[in-house]
C-alpha cells in the first residue's frame, strides 16, 4: 500500500511523479499544481509483499508461451512494469519486490511512475520517427546530446557517438582504436592500394594483426570482437571462433583494501609486470596491441576491485607502449559508485582515451578524445534519440535529488551492514566490498549463493550473482538508506538459515 | 500543402493518423470518430517543396555544432520529424522531399503523422521501463510477439529472437550456428573440460576453427563478426582485423534477368561451384564452414540480383555439406519486395534455417528453426519491446491497406519507367533491375552517379547510391504510383542535365 496520498484517475490508473519540479501533466491536460506533485514524489510501496512462490502461476503460464517462441532457459519471472514503482519491482502474480538486481544493473532510477515526456506531440515524434542518425538526425540532436551525455562527459572527453547496445559500444570503440592505431603507424590516414585489396578479402594488411589485451574475469559484451575479450565464464564463449589476442591477470585482491595494502601492491605489481610482458609478446610476434580495455570494477567476473594506483600505472604502460586505453563503464557508470563514473574515483587528470557506456545510461556509446574519432564508425540508426531524451530526464532528477550523494550516504550503510553481517557469518561470508551501493560478498560456495539469492527472493529481495560465488547488489540510484535496512533485515534472516 | 482537410489544435500541431480502423486520440482526450479520421487517412503533402538548397544554412548550423560533438562526414542534413508526413521527409530549412530512400531503407511506412499508442498509460510504460528481456519480459511479451514478428514468420520457422540492431542480430545468429554445428559435431551439448578451460584464453578446442562462408559484394553489418563476412567496399572493412573465412563470388547476372537466361545460369553455376570447392578446402584447412550467409538480393553491394534456380541449388549445398543456411534480410525483408520477406520469391519449402531482420522490422532479431535455439544467445536488453509494440501497428496497417499489392503495383510502375529511361540514355544509364519497388539502375560512373544524387535532391527527390555506380530506390511501403510518376519527372529532367 502506498505511504502517501496518490491522484487516483477515473480510469483506475494511479500517477505520481519522479520529476518534482515538473508539473505534473495527466493524460487528458489535468494541470497538478508543483506543490500538489511535491506531496507525491516520495510515493512508493512500503515494503516487498509476497503473494506467492517465485516464478508464481502466471508467470510459468507465460514461460511456458513464450517457450514456444524462444529459449526461456534465463528467464526468472514475468513483470507487471506499469504497478512496479520506485525501487519495487512487481511481477505478473502480484508479488511486490525490492530490486536490488535492478534488471542487470540497467535501470538508473527505479521505475518511474509518471512519464512527463510523452505529453509532448513532439516527443512522441521522436519515437516513432526513428532516424538514421549518422546522415539525417533530428534538429533537436546536438542540444539533446548536450543535455544529456555532454553534461555527464568524463574528464578530457568532449566527444561521444551514441550506440544501440554495450556490445555495439564496445565493438565499435575497438574498431575506433584499430583504426587510430593504424594511422598512427601510417603516420598519416590515407591506406594504400594493397590496404585497400586486402581487406575486401580478410587479410593483413588491409585487415592488420592488431590486438586488444584484456583482463581475465573481465567483460566487454558478447558479440565476436567484444567476447574475444571477454574471460569471465566458459559459458559466454563456448563454441565460438575467437581471435589470439593477449590476456593479464586482474589483481586478485583481499578485502578491504586498506587490510591489506602491501600484499595487495604485490599482487598488483605482479599484474602490471604481466602487461608489459605481454604488449611486447604480441608485438613481437606481429599482433601489436591496439588498445586496453578494462572495467574499473569488474563486474560479471565477481566485482573484482583494484586500486587507483594499479589503474594509474595501467594507463602510463599503455600510453609507454602506445596502445590506447579503453575504460568500459557499462556497468559502473551512471552514478552507482557515488561518483558519475567509477573511473573518477582514481584521480586522474587523463584517465582514458575512451570510455564505454550503455545500461543505466539508456543508450549504448562512448565518449572518446578527438584523435579517435572516425567516419568510418557508422551504422544505420546508431543509437536512438528517444533515449537521449529519457536520459536528459534521468540526468535532471540525479541532479535535483543529489542522487549521488544518496548513493554514498547509502553505499556506506549497506558496506557497514555487510561487515556486520560478515562478522556475524564468518563461515559463510567473506570479502565484503564496495563503492557506493556498487558492492558485493563472497559466499561459501556456489551452492550457498544461489540457495540464498533464491531464498531472498521469496522473501521479496531480489538478488544476482556474479563470478564464481558472489553476490552482487546494484540498486537503483534511489535506493536509500532505509531500503538498506530493509534489505539487511531480509539478508540477515535468509543468512540464519544458511548458517 | 495538404490536399485533405486536416484537424488542427489551438497549439498549431496538425493530427492525421495512417492507422484507420483506430480513434484518433489527440492529447486532449478529444475522440474524433472513425468516419472522421478515414477523411483524412490518405492526408499528405502533394508534392516537394524546395526553400533552400540542401543542406540550408540551419543544417549547415546544426552540422557545425555536432561537429563539435562527433564526426559527421556522413551527415546529409538535420530533419524536422515532427513535419514530415508520409513520403516527404521535411529538413530543419522547410525542404520538403519525396523520401525514396527513407533512412537507409529504414522506414516502413512513410512517416506517421499521430501516434495512437502513446494514449495509453499501460503502452507508455512500456517505454520508460526498459527490461532485461531475456530474464525478467514483461507480462505481454509472448502476446505482442506473436501480434508483430510471429505473425510474419516465414515459412518453417516459429521461433524467433529480437536483438537492438542489425548487427547484434547477424552476430548472434552466427553465434547460434556456431554453436549448432559444435553440438553436431560431439553428438551431444555437454562441452568437454578442455572445450571449457580452452575457450577462456580464445583457443581451441572451446573456441573452435569455426567458419561463415560469404559473399563478395556482400553486406552483413559492421562488428567484427559480421564484418568479416561483409565484402561490398573496403572502407567499411580498413583497419580492423578480421577472421580467415572462405569468401565465394556472387553471380554477376545480365539484366533483365529472364532475357539473358542462359549466360546468367552459365554464371550463377561457375559460383555454385566455387562455394563447394571453398568449403571443401576450408574444411581441410581445419576451419569447416558452420553457416552461408547471403542476402536475396545484395544491398549495400549494388542491388545484385540471382534467380531463385541459384538460391535452391545453394541451400542444397549448405544441407549436403551440414552448414546452415542464414538469410540476411535486414535489407530485403519487411515488403519492399511486393512480398514480405524476398527469399519467398524463391518458392521453396525450406528456404532457410536462420532469417534475420532490422530496419524497416524497427527491432532487430532473427527467425530460427527449433535446432539453432540457444541458451547462450543473450544479452542484457535483447531488443527493446517497445519496438515489438510499434510493429504490431504497423503490421496492421500493411494489412489492412493491403500495402504489398501497392509495393507490387508501384515497382512495376517503377521499373518500367526505369526501362524507359534506359532506352532513352543507353549511353548514361543500365541494368535497370528490382523486385517490387526494391529497384536500381546502373550510372555510367561513380561521378556521374553522385551528381544525379544530389541534383534530385536539389529537386526535392532523396535518393541513395549502393556498389560501385549504382542508385538504389527505397521508397516506403505507402510509395504509390502517384509518388513513382513524380519522382520519375523529376529524375528525368535529372537524366537530361547529365546526358
Amino acid at each position: 500500500h502506498p505511504t502517501y496520498p496518490v491522484a487516483r484517475q477515473p480510469n483506475g490508473i494511479t500517477l505520481h511523479t519522479l520529476w518534482p519540479d515538473r508539473l505534473m501533466v495527466s493524460p487528458c491536460c489535468r494541470y497538478v499544481s508543483k506543490a500538489a506533485a511535491k506531496t507525491q514524489m516520495e510515493f512508493e510501496y512500503d515494503g516487498p509483499s509476497m503473494k506467492t512462490e517465485v516464478p508464481g502461476p502466471r508467470s510459468k503460464e507465460l514461460t511456458k508461451q513464450l517457450g514456444e517462441i524462444q529459449n526461456v532457459g534465463a528467464v526468472h519471472f514475468f513483470c507487471n512494469y506499469e504497478e512496479s514503482r520506485g525501487n519495487y519491482l512487481v511481477d505478473v502474480d502480484g508479488n511486490r519486490m525490492l530490486d536490488v538486481y535492478t534488471q542487470i544493473s540497467s535501470i538508473p532510477i527505479g521505475y518511474p511512475a509518471e512519464f512527463p515526456m510523452f505529453t509532448s506531440f513532439s516527443s512522441q515524434s521522436a519515437f516513432v520517427n526513428r532516424p538514421a542518425l549518422g546522415i539525417m538526425p533530428p534538429e533537436n540532436f546536438p542540444e539533446k546530446l548536450a543535455e544529456s551525455l555532454l553534461s555527464v562527459a568524463p574528464s578530457g572527453m568532449s566527444r561521444v557517438q551514441t550506440m544501440a547496445c554495450g556490445s555495439c559500444s564496445n565493438e565499435n570503440a575497438y574498431k575506433a582504436m584499430f583504426i587510430w592505431y593504424r594511422n598512427k603507424e601510417r603516420g598519416h590516414n590515407i591506406p594504400s592500394d594493397e590496404d585497400m585489396s586486402s581487406c575486401m578479402i580478410n587479410q593483413s594488411p588491409g585487415c592488420p594483426d592488431l590486438s586488444i589485451l584484456s583482463f581475465m574475469g573481465g567483460f566487454h559484451g558478447r558479440t565476436m570482437g567484444c567476447l574475444a575479450t571477454t574471460h569471465s565464464k566458459a559459458i559466454h564463449k563456448l563454441d565460438v571462433p575467437s581471435f589470439d589476442w593477449p590476456i593479464a591477470p586482474f589483481p586478485k585482491l583481499k578485502y578491504p583494501l586498506e587490510e591489506f595494502t602491501r600484499e595487495n601492491a604485490q599482487e598488483e605489481a605482479r599484474c602490471l609486470e604481466e602487461v608489459e610482458d605481454l604488449i611486447v609478446q604480441w608485438r613481437q610476434k606481429g599482433r601489436p596491441v591496439a588498445g586496453i580495455v578494462i572495467e574499473p570494477i569488474q563486474a560479471e567476473g565477481g566485482d573484482n576491485h583494484a586500486t587507483p594506483d594499479f589503474f594509474k600505472k595501467l594507463r602510463n604502460i599503455a600510453r609507454k607502449h602506445g596502445s590506447a586505453f579503453h575504460v568500459d563503464e557499462v556497468q559502473t557508470g551512471g552514478g552507482t559508485t557515488g561518483k558519475f563514473w567509477a573511473h573518477e574515483h582514481w584521480g586522474m587528470d587523463d584517465p582514458a582515451d575512451i570510455v564505454s557506456f550503455s545500461k543505466k545510461m539508456l543508450t549504448g556509446g562512448f565518449y572518446h578524445k578527438d584523435e579517435l574519432q572516425a567516419y568510418r564508425i557508422f551504422n544505420t540508426w546508431m543509437g536512438d534519440p528517444s533515449k537521449n531524451l529519457f536520459l536528459a530526464e534521468v540526468l535532471n532528477v540525479i541532479r535535483r535529488e543529489n542522487l549521488l550523494e544518496e548513493v554514498t550516504r547509502s553505499g556506506k550503510t549497506l558496506l557497514q551492514g555487510l561487515y556486520q553481517l560478515q562478522d556475524q557469518y564468518p563461515n559463510l561470508l567473506s570479502s565484503a566490498r564496495g563503492q557506493g551501493t556498487f558492492c558485493a560478498i563472497d559466499i561459501r560456495d556456489d551452492a550457498t549463493r544461489n540457495s540464498i539469492i533464491l531464498k531472498a527472493r521469496d522473501k521479496g529481495v531480489l538478488l544476482g550473482g556474479c563470478g564464481d560465488r558472489s553476490i552482487r547488489f546494484r540498486p537503483a540510484l534511489v535506493f536509500k538508506e532505509h531500503h538498506v535496512h530493509m534489505f539487511l533485515n531480509v539478508f540477515s534472516d535468509v543468512l540464519a538459515e544458511h548458517n
